[in-house]
Order: structure tokens, then sequence, then C-alpha cells
């Protein structure tokens, strides 16, 4: 809310993966690049009177198009070297949403997930069937390769078993221990507020490598990958899939927030709990429906980037934020 | 908990799914039967110092083997007329959980969720990635035929598409509406209590008749389609899929409880809350950790049973419990 006029200021966030990212220059670069350039697409969306909806929908196209992150294009291979994508979009008016899991040769699962949220009585749709359901659409089916970047291979050769994608990526680690050389990368989301008062949220990725075939994550499942109700804001998650269904993250996000803790206090709460809880690690982004901003992580690095106001805000590492102008 | 020796009471409930069942004396035998037949086998694991996860994977698998119910053997047929279940199983110690999606050809889909949990580092497996891992754990498969009922066939034939299914079981009705006739049923589940503080629940179900094949609904994700946490309790699930999705409705309970409300206040609270957010009908099974039981439903019928301190608790229709005495 602007305070001044009382109306409601568009706000756009988006992350590009909670993992325990090495120090790498071009890694940060590519990864911190990639976030700034998905959330102005989203702010576009919102600025020009779009919904949070569609602002969020826009905004994870923007992720899953570029090769650097895991989902869509440079989605992580599975244990058979496949690739097998998860992701899911929801509006917080009617909590109407849509979801596809272990999808494969569709360039845009986001956008799947949106068509099973518009177009059907479903709103999560798996496998065989959800690939029926996109030659239904007319969604084209894109050769498998077209998906699979260097650095996906790459990676599966480096990490031969997915119990050791999750040590190297996810393990809780003392402070001043050593983050384990790797070329990971991990789910992209992206919440909004819009100026009518709807917040929506959207999740996308290609899962961990050498997971098994069929296996699926946090990321479409409503409350897991994600939540949004315009009551209360909006969530979207990043980070150990397992782990984060287990104690539900997104949802537990939400009530925080409904007992009146701030976008802030309830991500870093949640992240806390499942740390504690769970004993794994993970990041979140949020957004209040009064437009406050939380995002918190357990991991090394998050890339993350938000814009309100004409204000990109960004980041990587803990405690960092970097500002800039920025006007559609 | 036992107020006169400090010891903790096992405690078991099963469901055999909340809908309009219309009021037919066979059916309504048929059903009540079922659920007392299941909650004796779980309880009796109970009292025989088994766990609450061993007592509700045996209850469930007791459902599943049950023509009458919809999970298993006399799952519903999708669109294409094929069967495609899921299931999913938790313990409340540490959060551990394994599921299974959109599988086919098994007959105990609980029991594979239950290897999920056990033999995997994931939580949730569909499609032909969880038929995979049937196969590598010696898990049978069963050809469709053996799980398809005369009742399954003619309930698809009567009722043609997915809409029409959601309509006659879960839409909400005013006093005095008629419930619709149809030979319809729907998801099992169980929550139990063991004596050493342990919850756990199970949820298996064929979901709902003329879905699209690939369509998972609520009852294998963590959250909606049930939850448990030694530190509060355990609940499971059944009614509209997509709309306890929507609102995460065990989870939503968990809530509740964690608030302070009673068993029972926080399933009525949350089956209200999923009325008027989201217009759509379930019902709930639950068990706070100090022995508390609650269950709830807005459908016109739901069986189940509950045992706990050698007493057998069930019934059909709203506000209706009949007891008797059962001993091992």
């Amino acid at each position: 809310m602007d305070d001044t006029t009382g109306e409601i200021t568009p706000t756009i966030l988006v992350h590009g993966g909670a993992w325990a990212m090495p120090d790498e220059t071009e890694l940060a670069e590519t990864n911190v690049g990639g976030v700034k350039a998905a959330v102005k697409v989203g702010y576009e969306v919102l600025v020009n009177g779009g919904s949070a909806v569609d602002a969020v929908e826009s905004a994870v196209r923007c992720l899953e198009d570029n090769p650097v992150f895991n989902a869509g294009h440079g989605s992580v291979l599975n244990s058979l070297k496949e690739v097998e994508m998860d992701a899911v979009i929801m509006e917080g008016d009617h909590l109407n949403a849509g979801a596809v899991a272990c999808v494969q040769n569709i360039a845009n699962p986001d956008s799947l997930a949106r068509l099973v949220m518009d177009k059907t009585d479903h709103v999560l749709l798996v496998g065989q069937g959800a690939n029926m359901f996109a030659t239904e659409m007319g969604v084209p089916s894109v050769p498998m390769e077209t998906l699979v970047t260097p650095n996906a291979v790459k990676r599966r050769e480096e990490m031969k078993t997915y119990n050791q994608a999750i040590k190297k990526q996810y393990e809780i680690r003392k402070i001043d221990e050593a983050v384990p050389v790797q070329t990971g990368h991990d789910t992209v989301g992206a919440v909004a507020l819009d100026s009518k008062g709807n917040v929506a949220f959207a999740t996308s990725t290609g899962g961990i490598n050498a997971k098994r075939p069929g296996r699926v994550g946090d990321s479409p499942l409503i409350g897991s990958g994600g939540y949004c109700d315009n009551r209360v804001g909006a969530v979207s998650t990043t980070g150990h899939g397992e782990a984060i269904m287990k104690v539900c993250l997104a949802k537990h996000i939400m009530q925080y927030m409904e007992q009146g803790y701030t976008a802030q206090e309830a991500s870093d709460k949640a992240i806390q709990y499942m740390t504690d809880r769970v004993q794994s690690s993970g990041g979140v982004i949020t957004v209040k429906n009064n437009g406050e901003i939380g995002l918190s992580f357990s991991t090394e690095r998050m890339a993350w980037a938000s814009l309100q106001s004409n204000t990109l805000n960004y980041g990587l590492n803990p405690d960092e934020k970097s500002s800039e102008k920025y006007t559609i």
C-alpha cells in the first residue's frame, strides 16, 4: 500500500534458486543478471495494468528460457539422464491453481500449468497425462536435447547420486565450513501483488540432479512449492524439495503472516523452523498483501530481485542488497 | 493420554470417504462394515505394541483390499476407463513420508508409498517412475482388470464427465435439497497414535470418476491429503481433491490444533473454512497427540470408525455415533 495515496503499489519478486552456489564471479553475474531481467519482465506486466498472475507467469517464462537456471531450458538430468520438470501457478482471489509434474519435452512448464488452471477442472496433471493435455492444447513438444545444457550434463557427471547432490547443495553447514565446489543450480519462482490487490505465485524446476524417474519435489505442490491468498500474501519456495514438503513450507509462512508477523519475520521464522525440524535448507520469497516484502534462505546463496515503486533491489549473498532505479 | 496412569492410550480412526452417499441400506452396511473391519486390524497392531505407522498402513491395506471402497481394488475409472491411484503415508516423529501418484497395476498403493518412505531419498514418485520403483522393490504388477469392480464400471457409465461427478458428490447443497442418486465412493484413510506417542496417517484413493489421465488430487500430497507431527497430532482428509489442495486442508487443521483448539474444534473449523473459501465439501479424521479424537464432514455422509480403550465408535450420518465394546 502506498501510504500517501492509499493505492496499492504493484510489487514483484523473483528468485533463481537457493543452493550452495560456489563463490565464482561468472556464476554470480549470470544468476543475478538472470533474475534482474526476469523481474523487469514481470514488473512491466504489472505497470501496464496486468494481473499478478500474468506477471508471475511472464517472469517465470523468462527464467525457464534462460539456460542458467534449472527450469525449462537448463533443467538438471535425472538418474536416466532425462529431463522431467515440475511447475505450478496460483492466484490469490479464488485460490485457483494449476500444476504439472514429471512432464517432458515442454519448453515452458509454467505456462502449461497455467493452462491446467484455466482450461481444466483439475489442479495437478502428471507424467504422460500432462503431456497428453499439452498436445490437446496445441503446446509444442520439443526434443529433450533442446532443453539440455552442457552445464546440466557436466553436473550430472560430477554428482552421480541424488544423495550426493542433496549433501552438496542443501546440507546444513557449520559457519566457516567450506562450500563444496560444483556447478549446480536450482528452482525458480516469482510472487507478485497487482494494483487491484491480487496476489499470485509461480514456481518451476527441473528438480534435483540424479533424481529417480518419476520423482516429484515440492515445487508443483500447493502449500509446499508456494502458496497465495489475497487475504494474506504470496510465497514461492526453493531448496531441498523433500524437506520442504515435510514442513509444507509455503503454507507455514502464510500461517505466520496470518498471525501478524511481517513478510520478513514470517520468512525467517519458517526457514529456521525447517532447519530445526528437518535439518535441511532452502529459501523463500514473500510478498504480503500490504506490499511488504520478505526473503530468507539458509543455503549459501540465493539469487533474487524485487521491483516496487521503480526501485530494483537484488542480491545473492546473505544480508546483501543492491539498489538501482528502474523505470519502464 | 490415560488420566489415571499417565500412559498414552493407543488410538486409531479410519474413514471410508466423505461424499454424497445416497440413503441405501446395503451401501450403508457395506461401508460401515468395511471401516469397522479396518479399524480393528489397525487397533490390533497398536495393542500388540506396533507403531502408529504400521497401524495406519495395515488399516488402509484392509480398505484397499475391500472392493466397496475407492482405493486399490474398487478404484474408480478415469476418462480413458483406466485405474490410476494415489496414496501417501507419513510418520510424525521425523516427518518422514512416502507417496505415489498416478500409479497403475498395484494392489496396495499405500504399501508402495511406505516403500518410497523407507527405501528412497524421495517423498513422491509418480506415473511410470512409481511403477519402475515397484518393480525394483519386487512389488507384483497386477492386471488392471483385477482392480476394477462392476460398481466402478457402472459408475463410470452413469457419470460421463468429471464435472458431473464433482457436482453430484461434492456440491454444497441447501438443507433438504435432494441427494443425487448414484453409486459412488471415495478415498480411504487412517490416523493413529501409538503407546510411545508417535502419530501417523495414511490416505489412499482411486481419485474421482472420469478424471483426466494423469490427474492427481489432494490424497498423496503432504499437507492436503493428510499431515502428522508428534508435536501436534495427525489428520487424513477426503473429498473434492482440487478444493482440498487449494486450502491445504490437513495443514490447516494442524495450524488450528497448534493454536489450542481441540481435535474436534480444529476439524469443524477447517471444514467450515473450506466451505467458505472454495465452496466445496469434504471430510477429515483427526487425532491429537493427547488422544483427543475429531471428525467432521460437509458431505451428506462419511463412513468412519475409531478404536480407543477397547471402545469401538462408528458412524455414517452427521451427528451419528454408535458404540460397542471391542477387545482383541
